[in-house]
This record gives structure tokens, sequence and C-alpha cells, in this order.
């Protein structure tokens, strides 16, 4: 296993910021972001990190598949619009030869992140679960044919009104099953998933499947914005390498990206962050 | 099943006014909070509970177990402390002849709600869990022979650093098998579960063991202290007909308790809140 930066942790550098920032803090990859892919250009940004000689450990990140059980004709074109938005987002991974993409499947139907319940949400849990599996059946195989792993992450519960449905290894794992593992895994996050008393069971359960092991840390209490709970390794309540060490038994072998979303950590110096990150993954995330 | 008002939904009343209160709306059951009986007296309580002819339909709450996780002399005394506490719960359940004593069973051992993690906590969560087994075995034989049941709550996994390492109703039922079903009982809140991807499947399989059901809504987005996101049935997220089915179809047919903490609920006319609360139940709780 080796050392990733995913670049939403220095979130005010671009692609070719990020990718500098790597090959001088001696790290071989790096996750990115469509949002950050997309202002540097994805023929720029593919250029970029082969030039530095980069693997690209994720591209972050397709999903948001569940909008589909609005009633009607607004269901169906959303979910229309998703399915076309996440072709884009496979043939994006393609081109920077990304050893995964990253899928956030989407929450309730209608629910905005951060803003109140709107009129007409969904409350139908196991409609958007449905949802989810039936956009992964048309998505699955344009994946596969293109070389493109898709990598379902289950996010911690307390986003499942609004961004992800999917809340626990056992259930991506599941999802993940009449797929082909070169075409369908799923993603460890220690934030999202730490809590979960099946966790070593399930990591041992997905094997190969896991096509993405992410760290950061859990904080307490956790801030107002409850997005922005994710710490740096070691400021939080996670105990790292009983994770490691069951997701490198499992057989993962790729690379461990680091992905903090922190008002205090964008705020510093990336460099810092960078150096941080390192010190911290040798001292408590390797066993 | 039957509507109850868990006390601590209309916080500003004493134990008196909270039975005058279930009394004057027909209510046939209350859930008691410790601290509440205690401001108001054991023995008045139990007349006062007795006298309107009300179920006690739960105490709140014994639990908050894994302070014994701490090293050494300080883990001992707060295991000690911890039991003895919850033999005065499981009295004082006794006397109220409470269908259950609810148990939140804590967090990481020196981890504070809502405060700064401190110096020397512990991050060992498996330790905390074993901690919960250890006393459980300590505490269910003393229920037993008094006749109370001990309710495991599994609670919400935002909570899991703070107030209860029990974190789903699969881990909670697992708990409780060593022990007969009069003895250890899981709760089912749905404030706490409603995301489970399990949870239809796990409420089927606890069967007799629901000790307890209580209903709540989960807000969007929660508020700032993640303690009070909990809102009027309606007022959030949850879709309350599927569980309450599960819940029946496993062979509940106890209380149906209404437990809300929310700023903007304590602050109003309790009497409002109660009818409220009865007309929720009827609208979107009941199948």
């Amino acid at each position: 296993m080796s050392l990733s930066l995913n670049q939403w942790t220095t979130r005010r550098w671009s692609v070719a910021e990020a990718v500098d920032g790597c090959v001088r803090h001696g790290l071989e990859a790096v996750g990115l972001w469509r949002e950050k892919v997309a202002e540097q250009g994805l023929a720029e940004s593919v250029k970029l990190v082969r030039a530095a000689g980069l693997r690209v450990s994720s591209l972050c990140r397709g999903g948001f598949l569940t909008a589909g059980g609005l009633p009607g004709e607004e269901g169906r074109a959303a979910f229309a619009k998703a399915l076309e938005d996440n072709r884009r987002a496979i043939d994006e991974a393609v081109e920077l030869e990304a050893a995964c993409l990253v899928m956030v499947v989407g929450g309730l139907p209608g629910v905005k992140p951060g803003e109140a319940l709107p009129d007409g949400f969904s409350r139908d849990l196991a409609g958007a679960r449905e949802r989810v599996a039936e956009a992964l059946a048309e998505l699955a195989p344009y994946a596969g044919e293109r070389g493109v792993k898709l990598a379902l992450e289950p996010l911690h519960p307390i986003y499942c009104p609004d961004r992800a449905v999917l809340s626990t290894l056992g259930q991506a794992l599941e999802l993940s099953l009449p797929y082909p593992e070169e075409q369908v895994g799923v993603v460890v996050d220690t934030f999202h998933v730490w809590w979960d008393p099946r966790l070593a069971e399930d990591v041992a359960r997905a094997g190969r499947r896991i096509a993405s092991y992410q760290v950061c840390d859990y904080l307490h209490p956790l801030p107002a914005d409850v997005l922005l709970g994710r710490g740096m390794m070691g400021d939080g309540v996670i105990d790292f390498r009983p994770i490691t060490r069951a997701v490198q038994a499992a057989g993962y072998s790729g690379d461990v990206e680091v992905e903090i979303f922190n008002a205090d950590i964008w705020a510093a110096d990336p460099d810092e962050v960078v150096a941080t990150m390192k010190a911290r993954y040798e001292d408590v995330v390797l066993p």
C-alpha cells in the first residue's frame, strides 16, 4: 500500500498544483475531482499526471442516482440526466486511467444537502435504494466495456437523507455482487465505516472488491456543518490500525487516499498539510 | 399498540405535571426519566402514576457502562460505580413497575458528550463493546431476579464516540441473545435506526425481544447540536409506517413512546405538543 493525496484535502490546489505537490513530497499517486479536472481541462490533466509519472488512485465522483425516484416526467428526466452525467464521468476516468470512479449514490429524492426539506421530496428510502440498483445495471456494463471500475462508497448514516442511501459496507458489497469484481467494487472510507459493528467481517467478505481505501479521522464533537467533520488522522476518535490490517488482510494492495473535508485544513498551507499527512500516515494509519 | 408520552418530550413538566398531562389528553402510559423521578421523589412518583392508572412504558435510563475501559484504578472504579448506579436504576424500575429500563450503553471510554476530546481517552471501540457485554453479564441476573427487563438501545452511529457504542439493532439483538427475553430486550427508536439497510430483517429477527418502540423524526438539516436533531413525526425524513408495520408483525403490542429532544418543542406549550403528538401519531405513524 502506498500513500495518495486526494486533492480535496488541499482544496485550494488546482490539478497542476496538486500534481506538483505530490512530486515535491514524494507521493506516487493522486485522487482527482471532476470539478478540478474540468477547470484544468481533461487533456491537460491527463498530460500533467502522465508527465509526473503519478497513478490516479481515484476519480471523484459519479453517482447521485436517486432523483429518478421523483414522480412522473421530473423523475424520468432526472434519471436520464444522472445516467448521462455518469457516462461522462466514466469517459473521464478512462482518459485519466483512474483506478476507480468513486460513486456517491445520492440521498432521498428531492432532498438537498444542507437545505431545508422542500415540498415534494420523497421519504421512500427502500425505493431510493432500488433506483441505485437500477442505475448500476445501466452503468456497470458501460464502465466494464471501457475498463473502468465503479467504486460504491457507503457513507456514514448521517448523510443518508441528502448524500447517500448506501449506508454500510455490507450493503455496498451486496449491491456489487451481481457484477464482475473488475466492474464494480466498494470504497472503505474510515470516516464512514469506523463505527460499524460488522466492519471486520464485511471487510474480509469484500476481499478483492475493495477498490479504494480512504482514510481520515472522525472529529468529536462534530462541527455545525457535519460535512466538515473529517479530520487529520490522529485528531479524532478512530483507531486506524485494526482497519488498515483488515483491509490488507482482505488482499487490498492499492493506494491509500487521504481525503479530508475540514475548514481549518483548507485554510492551512497545503504543503504543511501534506507533510503532516505523511507523518500521521506513518504514525497512526500503518500497522 | 397505544401511545405513550416520554416525559422528555415535554421537558418542562415534572412527573406530577406529565402524569396530569397524560390523563388530560387520554393517554394510558408515560415514559419517565430518572432525574425527574428523583426531583419528584420515587415514592411520590409511584403514588402519582398508580393513582392516575398509568402504565410506565419505560424508565430512562441506565447504561454508561464503558468507562471501565480506562486503564488501571480509574477504570476499575468507574466500572464499579456504573454497576452500582445501574442496580439503583433497576431498583427504581421495580418500584415504578416500568415495562423496561432503557440502557444507553456509553461511548468510548473518557469521551464526554459535546466536549473536546480529553487527554487519555480510549479509541478502543472493540474493547468498549466488550465492556458493555461484561457489564450486562453482571446486571442482567440482578434485573431478572427483580422482574425488570433491560432494554438495550442502539443509538445512531453519530453518537458512537460519546453516548453509545451500540450502533445497530442487529448488534443490540446479538448482545441480548445469551439472556432470557424477559431479562434483556432491545429498543427500536426510529431516529436511531431508520437508515439501517438491515432494519426490516433485524426487527423480524428481534421478535419478542423488542422491549420498546420509540418514535420521533430525523430532521434535515440537523441542528448544530446533533442531540437535538429529533423532530415531531412528519417534520423530518422518516417514513414511519413500514417500520411500525414491521414492529407489529414482529409481535410487539406494547406502548409506543414519543421521545423528542428539540429546542423548539421544549420551548412550546406542552399541552400543544401533546395534542400535536397525538394527531401526528394517527396521521403518519400508525399503518
